[in-house]
Order: structure tokens, then C-alpha cells, then sequence
């Protein structure tokens, strides 16, 4: 049994103040705080192994690529790919889900084509498949949600079609914290010929993510959304994908030969990581890893849930706080968004922070789902198995007082 | 005056042995060392600030982000931009340059114009517009060398024409430390109505560099080899030109409106960087430029050199060894690539590493410079100011013994 009190001690920031009060830490869809273990990985790498990698000719550098390799073989195990080969190395699931969307889309989206997105898409997950969609004249169809947000399986029947060359879906939303039912959608895709590409950003630090049980063709995550360091992510993709797509870009590691006219390009995963990487950074993920896994990703996932069951009914009792989403706490996979009366989230957001409670509000990156809830922005409240009830209770209370501090603000 | 012993102490990794032997590192044109001042900003932004930027609704998060833009302030200064949304955070500098020829490039190379780089040129800044010729029929062209490895300004005058749309050339050379001169190609290219992109990888650890007083139009480099974490870098652009360029990726914080089949793009810099950037490494780049500033680039620059103009002529009278491009230590910069009689360059560095002594070996991400010297590879040590005539002496030392242990190797 995990302590689960004694694990915020691996999180200093969470000892930080906030205008004077204790943290509530509740802005973990956004980015996780860092265990001390993965940030003295850091120091380790810079202080005393720090070169660069691959080509080297000495022991240090060796030793680097050794690491870096070992943490691609991690990150393998992780999400259970079939071979380390799959782990692409970007700077995190923007970078990813683009490199997807001019190589892969590039080279097999033509006119009158369909890309198939849903409605509950960050940024990230839409605007290159909008705008491969515009650039290649092919149609971008979004699929429904259903009125507790979650993906609509009938109206998918009716946006997979023989058209489709590509199916684009988050796993977890960062809005709703819905689960969509990748299998099934992959299973859809498969049989119409076209490929699903899975933004997994909101699930890897909330679900055990298992790649080709999904039947995932890509998938995408970042690292400082898992514990990890910033600027480092990852894109996993099927070999015999990632073997016939073109490079994302061109420059030092990824090639094979180079001729004054002419290039030869060097194997996956290589092909896909020109430059030098972000060695720290995959070090620091690969650290990030190991610790997830020492405490368990089906006992994390158990914690998170237990956290919601506790935040979500309170949350909704609260009168004149409107949950969107799911009434079911396990179809809020990390995150609750919500909205008070009609006070401004920015407003409401503004008032917690005086409390010492760091959520946020806005879009968050999500416009068009955010939109179809018949809002521009929501607060949105986001856990971590290193939040307690107390930061739940802290959220609670400081709702209660931004209600009291705004008075007439509900309606 | 500096002590450069002293300075010594702020690199732990000096005090790493490598085969039990003194470490020499003479690597820095792969990757520099990095100081304590800037892994202690990583630790306290990972450890008490660890926040996302940009949108933030608290207070943690509005000091993560005026941090942020604080060290975008920092680079203009340091590199003498205009204006600070001239600067755009990236991975490093091989996204730099395939920024701009995604973007700048796809857009404004037609078929029959003419993209002109030089045969000093690392991959990044050779692949990117080899590829940008083909897809355009365009037609790439070299500017030719002259025998002490300088960019030949009578060539220059034949292959800059009115066709030319990019001239792409490095600042500092990584093979041969040859200096190019920007700013007579700037006024050359200028002239004809062409841009000028300028790779300052090799630059921005030994030069004061003032795009301004450079003409350049684009200028790129990374972090890390400036005493910067990995994974961060930049690229400069005018504002003119970056206002109307297309943005490279897509996602979260570079949008100002998102509609299902349509968006708008935010302002530069944000335009141009796509997804949650790489905070850690922003402050950590900051951190470097702060450490640079306290002793002064024109400092540093006086230190490589009189360290080159130690180590040079000393590698250049060791019997067998032929140091390529210039006679010149002035025009070394940073950089002395050499061959042993025939002994391949890999066994060279092995016979170095058992002394300790870190160089790389290969085509250092130049192959057609380096076939150009007639070789398929060369040894490269590569100085930092915080190296010591020790390590220079140690250099030399490993050599005479490599060139006693392999013996007969010597023509």
C-alpha cells in the first residue's frame, strides 16, 4: 500500500505558499510538479555525465547514448510498444501530433479525403488536422459528444467512412476528463482503411496506457504532464508507419549519407530526431517513468479515482456551480471543470488563487468543445495522485467564500 | 581580470576523471559544459516554481511566465535584436533553420530561383535547403572555400545573382573554426533582394554577436552549446519578415481564435511557438547568458584565442599531423580539426579517450566539407574558456604517445 501522505514529500513545491496560504496544487493538467528524483537526475546529467550523443568517440559519450537509448527503452515499456524503435523523441504532443500531420498526412491525405476528429480535441489535436485538411481540399468531420461528454458511438457509425484516411482522438480529455473508447474507434478506422492517431497528454499520468492493446497506429504525450521535465515528449508510431514516412526534419543524426544534391536517410527512430535531442530531458522522463512505476500506474489510477469520488458530488452540491461533463466521478479522469453562477472564471480563478487554490480558466485550449457547452471559458480544477482531500477541501471552501466575496453574482 | 582557474570551479564536470585519467573535455563544439548558477536554476524553477506559462489565472503562474518572457528579453539583449518579439524559443538550432525553410522558404522559393549556402556548412543548414531545392526546383549552390578553409569572396560574387532568394551560411564554422563574413554576404545578398540565415551554433559560445550589426535576416542557435540546458534554443528573425511568415506548427499559445474549420494565429513571437514551450529551459538559457555576460563575451573571446594561439602551432609541429583550414589561430575558432599520418580518426579519439582526453571524431555533420579536405573524417578538439594550456598539453602529450603506440601507422 502506497503512503500516500508520505509521497508529497517527494514534491517540494508542494511545501510553496501561495499569497500566503497553503498550496492547492490543482493545476496538474496544465503541467505536474516534479519529484526530487527526477530533478536530481538533472543535476546528475549536467554536473557529471553531461556530452553529447550518438557518433561519440569517448567513454562520457558512450555512456550518454547508452542513457539516452535505455530511456527510450523505457518509455518502450511503458506504453508497451512492440520495439523501441517506436519511441520518437519530439518536444512534447504539440510537436508530435504536427510531425504526424506533415509527414504521415502530407503523404496520404488527397483531395475529397476525410479526417475524422472529435469535438473534444485540444488545440493541439485539431488545428493541423484543420489546416492539412485545407491545404489538401479534404473534408474535417468532428464527432459529437453525447450530453455527458462523452464521445457519441452512434454518430461515429455515421463520420467513419470509406473517405476517412485518418481518425484523430484525444484518450483523455483536458477539458471533461472523459475517456474516449479508443479500441473501438481504432477498430472502426482499421476497417475502413484508415489510421487513428491518439493525443494521450491528459491520460499518462492518471491510466496504465498499454499502445497496441488500443491498436493505437500513433500516440502522443509529453513529458512535464508525467512528472517529467519540460520540452521533451513522445511520439510513438507503428514501424511499418514511421518506416515509409518521409522525415519531419532534415540536419545532424538523421541521416545516412549525405552528397551535395542528394541525402540518404538514417532508420527510425533516428530518422525523426534530427539534431542534438533534449538529452536531460529524456533522461528526466525516463526518471519520471521510474517513478510512476514504483508506485504503480493501476494504484495511481485507483488513487485518482478515489480523489474525484470524494471532489466530484461536493463539488456539484455546491448551489450554483454547474460541473460540466459526466455526474460520474470515473468519467472524470483528473479533471473537473466547472463554472459559478455567472461569475467570470478568470474572476472566480482570481478569488481561489487568494486562497492559495491554483486552478485555471479559459478555453483551455479547447475552443470548440468549450464553445459547444455554450461557454467561452470554464475553471477548471485538475488532480494528481499527489493531491489530497485536503486540497480538495481547500478548493471547496475558497468556492464557498468567492460566492460569499461576489455575493449578488448568482443567479 | 577573469581567473580562469577560478572560473574552473563553477564546471564540476572538470573534476570528472575519464579512464582514471585527468579529464580533458575538448568537445565543446558537440555540446558545452554547464555551470553550477545555471543547474541551480533548474533545480528552484523545477522545485518552487514549477508551473505552466501563458494564460495563467494564478500566482504561481504569472511569475512562471513574466519569467519566461524575462529570458526572451535576456537573448534580444544578448544577441542585439530590435526587439524582443524578434526572438523565438525552439528546440535548438536544426529547428531554427528547418523553421525557416518551412515557412519563410515554402513560401517564397519559386521554381528557377536560387538558394545559395556554403561548403562550410553542418547539416542543419545544408539538408533543409538541399530538400527546399529539390521540392521547389530551385537550384542549390556552394560557395567554395579557399585553401585555409575561409568562404572564397570572389566566388561569392558568381553564385550570389539576382535569382538568389536565401543565402544560408554559418557564422563559425564546426569543422574548420573559419569565420564567415556575414556581413559583406548581408550586403551582397541584400543587394539582389535576397535573405541572409545565419547558424550561429558555433558563434554564440566564443563571439560578442550583434544581428543587427551582422544585416542578419535570420539568425539560429542552442542552448546548450552555450552553457545552456538541452532541448532549448532560438531563432532570431526580423519582425518584418516573421509577421508574415506562416506558422510552423500548430496548437495551444500561438492561436488567437479557434473555429471548427478555421483559425487565427496569435502576434509573433507566440505565433511561433506551438504547445507548452520548454520553461526550464528558457530560465536555464537565461541563467547561461546572465553567467556569459558576467565576464564578458569580449573576455571570452580573448581567452579562446590565446588558447588557440597556444595549442595551434604546438599540434602543428608535432611530426604527421595535419591540421585542416587555416594556418592562422585567430581563424580557428574554437575548433582544430586533424589527421594523424593515416591512422583513422576513430582509433585516434580511442587512443586519446585512454589518456582522458575527450575529442570527437568523424564528419562532424559536414560531409561534404569534409570530403572536400580530400578525407572521409577528421579528429576535432574543440576549446571552451574554461579549458587550460593543461588540457591543451594534455592533447598533445596523448597524441605523441598515440602516435608511439600505433607506430608504424605514420607515413
Amino acid at each position: 500500500m502506497t503512503d500516500w501522505e508520505r509521497v508529497r514529500d517527494d514534491f517540494p513545491e508542494l511545501q510553496q505558499t501561495m499569497n500566503d496560504e497553503r498550496l492547492a496544487y490543482l493545476d496538474n493538467a496544465a503541467t505536474s510538479l516534479k519529484p526530487t528524483a527526477v530533478v536530481n537526475r538533472l543535476v546528475n546529467f549536467y554536473q557529471q555525465e553531461n556530452t553529447n550523443v550518438h557518433r561519440g568517440t569517448y567513454q562520457l559519450s558512450f555512456e550518454a547514448t547508452e542513457r539516452y537509448e535505455r530511456s527510450r527503452e523505457l518509455v518502450k515499456e511503458f506504453i508497451h510498444a512492440q520495439d523501441q524503435r517506436e519511441i520518437i523523441f519530439t518536444r512534447g504532443t504539440t510537436e508530435s501530433l504536427n510531425l504526424v500531420a506533415a509527414t504521415y498526412g502530407e503523404q496520404n491525405v488527397r483531395p475529397g479525403d476525410e479526417i475524422v476528429i472529435s469535438l473534444a480535441e485540444h488545440h493541439s489535436n485539431l488545428i493541423p488536422w484543420q489546416q492539412l485538411a485545407i491545404k489538401k481540399h479534404a473534408t474535417l468531420k468532428y464527432i459529437k459528444l453525447n450530453p455527458d461528454g462523452q464521445i457519441d458511438l452512434d454518430d461515429v457509425q455515421q463520420k467513419i467512412t470509406p473517405k476517412t484516411k485518418i481518425v484523430a482522438v484525444t484518450h483523455v480529455g483536458n477539458v471533461l476528463g472523459n475517456l474516449s473508447p479508443v479500441k473501438k474507434l481504432a477498430r472502426l478506422a482499421h476497417q475502413h482503411g484508415a489510421i487513428i492517431v491518439v493525443d494521450g497528454a491528459q491520460a499518462v499520468l492518471h491510466l496504465p496506457v498499454d499502445v497496441q492493446a488500443l491498436s493505437a497506429d500513433f500516440y502522443a504525450f509529453s513529458g512535464h504532464k508525467m512528472l517529467g521535465p519540460t520540452g521533451i515528449g513522445v511520439l510513438y508510431g507503428k514501424q511499418s508507419l514511421l518506416e515509409q514516412m518521409p522525415p519531419y526534419q532534415f540536419g545532424g543524426e538523421m541521416i545516412e549519407d549525405v552528397q551535395l544534391y542528394h541525402s540518404d536517410w538514417d532508420q527510425i527512430p533516428h530518422k525523426f530526431e534530427a539534431g542534438t535531442p533534449n538529452i536531460a530531458g529524456a533522461l528526466g522522463l525516463a526518471s519520471a517513468i521510474k517513478y510512476l512505476q514504483k508506485i504503480g500506474m493501476k494504484s495511481i489510477q485507483t488513487r485518482d479515482e478515489e480523489l474525484m469520488a470524494y471532489l466530484l458530488p461536493k463539488l456539484e452540491a455546491i448551489l450554483g456551480v454547474k460541473v460540466y461533463g459526466s455526474e460520474n466521478p470515473s468519467q472524470h479522469i483528473g479533471v473537473a471543470s466547472f463554472n459559478i453562477g455567472d461569475l467570470h472564471p478568470h474572476d472566480v480563478a482570481t478569488a481561489l488563487d487568494m486562497e492559495g487554490v491554483a486552478v485555471r480558466a479559459g478555453h483551455h485550449c479547447a475552443e470548440p468543445l468549450v464553445h459547444s457547452l455554450g461557454v467561452n471559458s470554464t475553471v477548471r480544477a485538475s488532480l494528481a495522485f499527489y493531491n489530497n482531500q485536503e486540497d480538495c477541501d481547500q478548493l471547496l471552501k475558497a468556492i464557498e467564500e468567492t460566492k460569499e466575496f461576489f455575493n449578488g453574482g448568482l443567479r
